[in-house]
């Protein structure tokens, strides 16, 4: 059996790397092509076959870097990312839930687990999450309040679209999205409650001002690490040279004047 | 009873604070487990009692607050809309009509009145509006003249969309969220005027750039408060550094100057 | 008659300006009332006659600032704008043209002429657009190719929707929008043309991104004039007080040299 | 036969550059003409032999900047974009197939190429793109991912929206631009599987804000270059007119106490 540490450089070597990535790319053609039911009529087997292949490929993978890491395994979030994404493919009844067999695509985000470069804008998304928390937080009460209130007043005439919380916080955020709200929601709801639109229109409001605020503070945000990132570096060297210059023009000034008095010190 | 400063030190107890953030929250849940009817059946007098406890807590807090504060009270803009949102349920007829009734979820907005960081959140929301004062202004009034020449234009033919100043400025602000507004709107009116984009693709032209603008102002008021609020600080101290320096250098050189020739001057 | 300067210091006198807003303001509302047939038929020509009296007060003030401005008059766009509103209504079968009659209630907008803060904010509306004057070039041509192509496929199957030029344009515009662009549009097209989409998707996605780009221009350009007008004034009051330093205390060096060594130069 | 360097001076002179944009914009609005079927009863072969003289011009000019710089021709894109343009009118078949004959209202965009100012903002765009070829790549994977899902779930039930990959990655596409989402698509798909939001809701949330970025990435680039390009020009000057000065001052004192300890060293 392999060494941790041989297995570690193994895994790191380019053409791993690399061939890991054709891997997934080569099952995720194949998961597409099982969607034709053309292809899957003349190479079925085939088809299914190479893509158990891809998996067994990505289990040893999975394998030899828990083995290559151990603990240190669990503390990446995207080795947890790739082993429930590998794992999912595993569970007994994967083969037959059709819902458990469609998240088999989702092999393919493994890309961005393997590729530096994707995993940076990824990251980068994810670290601009908790700088919004509160936004996220007011308009998840914004979604209950609009959702219990819209369930108590409509309830009754429109059940299909308010009928409970969950119906209509879903009509909710058609609406927040602007999608047929006033032709397809509020006019008909309208018809029962003329002053529905005094509930309506401030929601789309409040709501839109919520998510532009949330463009801005994204916005803001990107634009202040790029500042910090990019301008300081020559701001900063220019200001260490200024600095230095005026101490050696004191520090020689000072020299000049010791020179001259030197018995009065 | 309590003196004022007791009171005061009391609310201001964190377990105090934490535990009225838990009474808003369970009534809260409690409000929407009263839109489900199998909850309502099951355990509708438990809900309807502990809701009632909930309300009981909040009156009194207020009135501990009240106590505290005695003309200060209203003097902060939070504890108007606490007023507001708690009395609000206490109102006779509250009970009665289902619109006010609907209105009592709104208690889970005190949330934001209690928790320090929501509260920075949505003052930052209020302070973002008087500077786009004008914008609004003039929105207001684009609305105001659309909704005239709409009503005078085609109340005959689209009472419906266009039947009064009301129904104009409804039907304009969802053509102002581009909903429906040309197969549900303008096509139709077109085939009685055949003329009509004339009159709605500008406005919405001239709509969608005042949003644009409004947005454009968000963003930049919110780029030069977190530029003056962050990049000043290093700036300035290394200004006031040079400056100090320089002015060191100043003063060495007239000392040097006034220990050689002081007879000469 | 009074004299050109008595004409023009009366005309600047704050009850003169604000009598006039107030002026504005009330026949805006009237307007609004016009469209009303209840207080029509109760009160109509009582609206009409103060109608035209405001009309005449707006006459009068345009001939008094022509009588003070005289050749100067035409060389302000917002004295344009004012006599364009004004002159429209005074168009012998302006009362009897209902399109006429309806652009009436754009004399609203003169309150944007006479309030110098909102003319602030529309001039500077105004300026931002030569800025992107490329911009909306390149978005007419596409505007026009897409207008021409689409005609010509589609004219023969879609006469309504693409039948000539002018409808295309409207159609294209209505599918920037993103209004009704599948469902309403393309999925019917496709059923007669199956690539169809190959036409409109990217049209979609090339008339966003200029819209985006347009939009990025503005930001930008907003954020510099902010930028520009806000923070250069401390920094260059600092740049001025270092290099004004740094020139005294040359020159200070200058003498102490010139001093010691007199003869030599 | 014209020298090589002639035919370039040729080309370059004010009024071909001016004439060849007039023949453009002239040869555009004739094949506008062309789509009006009363135009072309009235005077068709006219309108078909100047559209014929166009493009003579066009190939005559494409032969004589070939000629002018042989090699150095296809280095830019401009010219492979003219010739593409030109070339496409000359298939033998595009007189034939309504498709090629649409395309040729294409040579319109040759006044981007012909017009430096257009051509600055074209390119400008295109050097915008490859900055964000990760969140693009990020999207194209987002869409294949969603479209095999959407296939494999939903292919049997609706096979108009989703019965291939082609057909579900328009309708994701369609989802993503909000058109019709929940009314037109959403609603009837949760009719047979009730729990489709949770696939669709996500989908939305993940490529809207993919879309945010991309456009906050654009944001942030286009800001960093204005700013660049802008504010550091003055900056340098005034940086490098300070470390200039502070290398004066020491030149000097160093000069001042060679001068007072020549034998000293």
């Amino acid at each position: 059996m392999l060494s941790r540490e041989k297995t570690a450089a193994f895994l790191d070597q380019p053409w791993v790397r690399n061939g890991i990535i054709v891997v997934i790319i080569f099952n995720a053609i194949l998961l597409g092509m099982e969607t034709s039911d053309t292809l899957m009529g003349f190479a079925g087997p085939l088809i299914l076959g190479l893509d158990a292949a891809c998996l067994s490929i990505f289990v040893v993978e999975l394998v030899l870097k828990f083995h290559a890491q151990r603990g240190k395994f669990w503390r990446s979030g995207w080795n947890i990312f790739d082993f429930l994404i590998v794992g999912i493919s595993l569970v007994p009844g994967a083969q037959g839930f059709s819902v458990l067999r469609a998240l088999r695509i989702l092999r393919l985000l493994r890309v961005v687990s393997v590729s530096p470069n994707l995993r940076r804008v990824v990251e980068g998304f994810i670290k601009a999450l908790p700088g919004m928390g509160s936004v996220f937080l007011l308009m998840g009460m914004l979604f209950y309040i609009g959702a219990v209130m819209a369930t108590k007043l409509f309830k009754e005439t429109f059940p299909e679209w308010f009928g409970d919380l969950g119906n209509s916080a879903y009509t909710l955020f058609q609406i927040m999205t602007l999608e047929s709200w006033s032709m397809g929601i509020v006019r008909p709801v309208m018809e029962a409650y003329p002053y529905a639109w005094a509930f309506f229109v401030p929601f789309i409001m409040v709501t839109t001002f919520a998510v532009v605020n949330l463009l801005v503070g994204l916005i803001v945000n990107s634009m202040q690490d790029a500042h910090a990132a990019e301008s300081n570096q020559a701001t900063e060297d220019y200001r260490d040279e200024v600095l230095k210059r005026l101490a050696a023009i004191e520090e020689r000034l000072n020299a000049t004047q010791r020179e001259k008095v030197p018995p009065a010190e």
